[in-house]
C-alpha cells in the first residue's frame, strides 16, 4: 500500500451529469493518514447538484460521494485512534484550517478553509475525489468510527443525512420529552398541499426540521408551530423565503438554520445510532445500476436514499 | 375608595390622535384587586400606532398607556403581596384566562385570551383604559413591584420597552460572557446607512436585539451575524421580510421573535435593575405638553422615552 495508489472509481466529466467508469490515484499515505477500503457509499442529493453543474462550481471529472463507508487497510505512523480492520466512515469533510474562530469551537464545517470531500481543492493542490470508487484516504481526524453493531450499507447515509437532521435537533434543543417534533418516522403525517388538514393543524407542532431544497412556502409551515415553536431550514433553495414578522413574535417562534455537523457531532450521532440500533432505510445498487439511480433520484423516486454497493465494481 | 372611582386621564376619541382631558370610572376593588395613584406613565411607540389607528384595532375614546407606576392606595381582601404605600407597576396586560397551554407556562404574553391594559375589553365588558390617567386597577397577579431603590420616572419604561429587550436576551441565550451584542448602551456602534463600516463589520456580532417597527432590509443585519448569530425581532413591520437560506444555513445562524415577557420574567428583570440601580434615560414631561410629545415622538424626536408625571393633571 506504500506509494501513490491506483483507484478505480466512477466520475461524471461534464454538467450532462453521465457517470462513467474511472481511473485515478490517491496520494502516499502521509504519518496521519487513514487509508479504507470503500465498502458502501450513499448517493445524496447534492450529489445531482454537483454533477449537474447546478450551483456553477463544479470542476470535472467529479468522483462524487460524501457517505462513504469502509474497513481500515493502513494506517499512517502517527495514528492511534484506528488500526486495520475498523470499520470507519468519510462524511462531507476531509480537513480544515484547525486555526480559525470555527475550527477552535471545533465547527469545522463552518471554517472558511474547509476542504470538502469532492469538487474541493487539496492541500496538494489536487482535486479532491469521493467516494463513488474502490479507495479513500483521510487525515485520521476527518474520519469517523462506525459503531460494530451498524451494518456498513445502512449506516452510510448517516454520515451526510443522518448528521444534517441530527445536529438541528441536538443544537436547537428540540429533544425536549413531550413535544412535537415533524419529522421523519412519525406517529402522524401532515400532506402539505392538504389546506384543511393544515388548518386543523395550525399551532399544533413545537419542533419542524424543513429539508426541502427547492424554493417554498414557509409561513404554511409556521402557522403550525406551537408558542416557542422552532423551524430549522436545512435545504439551499437559490430564492429568498418571505417571513412575516408578526408569524415569529406573537407566539416568539424562530427559524434557524444548520449545516451538517461537526467531525465530533458525527462521531456523538454515530455512537448513538450505535446503542440504539439506528440505521437508514436504502435500496442498495451496484455501480452498473448508477445513471439509473441519479435519473430516479431526480425524481424523488427512491424511499428513502440509494447505496452503492462498491464491491460490485470490478464486474463494471 | 370603596364603590366606583373617579379617574382624571387624557384620551383620544378619533384617529386624529389628539389627547384631550378625559374623565371615566374605575370598577370598584374586588378582593385581589391592587388600586394605586399613578405616578408616571411611559409613552410607548405603540401608543402612537394606537392613538392613530394604524393597526385598525382602535376603539375610541382611549385612554392609552401601559408603562405604569405608582403608589398603593388600597388592596382588596386577598390581596398578600402588597400593601398601602408599595411602589407597583403595570405593563401591557392586566389579565388573562389561566387556563390555556401558554397560562399554564406562565407566558401570559402569549394567551389567546389575554385582556391588554388598554384598548380591549375587560371582565365585566367595559373597555380598558391605560395609564394617562391618575387612578389604576389591576388583579395582583398581574401587578408588579418596583424595588425601592429605583425612582419611580426612571423605572416607568421598564414595564415595556424594558421587558421587551430583556426578555430576549435572556430566552435566546445572549447572555454569554465575552459576546458581542448589538443594542443600546454599547461600547462602539455601526450606522446602517454607511455601507463601508458595514462591510468591515461582516460576521462579527454574535447578537442583535433588532427594534426597529418599520419595514427595513434584514439581510445587511444578518451579514453581520457572526457563525452562531443570533436575531432576535421584536417590531412588527406590515411588510414580511426577505432572508435567504443560505445566509441562514452557512454559518448556522437563527432569526427569533419575542413579545415584551410574562410577569414572572418582569418581576425578574425589575429585581434585576433594582440590584444594579438600572433605569432608563427619559425626557420627563406634564400634561400640557402630551400633544406635542406625540408629535415628535413621532419624528424619532426623544433620547430615549417620554415619561408623563401624572402629578401635572390637576393643573390642566
Amino acid at each position: 500500500m506504500s506509494g501513490v495508489k491506483q483507484v478505480h472509481g466512477f466520475a461524471v466529466h461534464d454538467s450532462s451529469g453521465v457517470l462513467k467508469p474511472f481511473s485515478f490515484t490517491r496520494r502516499e499515505t502521509g504519518p496521519k493518514d487513514v487509508v479504507f477500503k470503500v465498502m458502501h457509499c450513499g448517493i445524496c442529493h447534492s450529489d445531482l447538484h454537483h454533477v449537474h453543474n447546478e450551483w456553477q462550481s463544479s470542476n470535472y471529472p467529479m468522483v462524487p460521494g460524501h457517505e462513504i463507508v469502509g474497513i481500515v487497510m493502513e494506517v499512517g505512523s502517527e495514528v492511534a485512534k484506528l488500526k486495520v480492520g475498523n470499520h470507519v466512515g468519510v462524511g462531507c469533510m476531509v480537513m480544515s484550517c484547525g486555526e480559525c474562530d470555527s475550527c477552535k469551537k471545533k465547527l469545522e464545517q463552518f471554517c472558511p478553509k474547509v476542504i470538502w470531500t469532492y469538487n474541493s481543492i487539496d492541500l496538494d493542490g489536487t482535486p479532491t475525489q469521493g467516494g463513488y470508487s474502490t479507495l479513500m484516504i483521510a487525515n485520521e481526524n476527518f474520519v469517523l468510527q462506525i459503531p460494530d453493531s451498524l451494518p456498513l450499507d445502512g449506516a452510510a447515509p448517516l454520515l451526510c443525512a443522518g448528521i444534517t437532521v441530527y445536529s438541528p435537533m441536538s443544537y436547537y434543543g428540540m429533544n425536549e420529552k413531550g413535544k412535537h417534533l415533524g419529522n421523519l418516522g412519525a406517529d402522524n403525517f401532515l400532506v402539505s398541499s392538504d389546506a384543511d388538514a393544515l388548518k386543523k393543524a395550525s399551532q399544533s407542532i413545537d419542533y419542524i426540521v424543513d429539508t426541502v431544497s427547492a424554493p417554498h412556502d414557509l409561513e404554511q409551515y409556521l402557522e403550525l408551530l406551537a408558542v416557542n415553536g422552532k423551524l430549522a431550514l436545512l435545504g439551499i433553495p437559490p430564492k429568498p423565503y418571505e417571513i412575516m414578522p408578526k408569524r415569529l413574535i406573537f407566539g416568539r417562534r424562530m427559524v434557524g438554520g444548520s449545516l451538517i455537523g461537526s467531525i465530533q457531532e458525527t462521531q456523538e450521532m454515530l455512537n448513538f445510532c450505535g446503542d440504539k440500533n439506528i440505521t437508514c432505510t436504502i435500496e442498495k445498487i451496484s455501480v452498473d445500476y448508477l445513471n439509473t439511480a441519479m435519473d430516479r433520484l431526480s425524481k424523488a423516486d427512491v424511499k428513502y436514499r440509494f447505496v452503492i454497493d462498491l464491491e460490485t465494481i470490478q464486474k463494471a
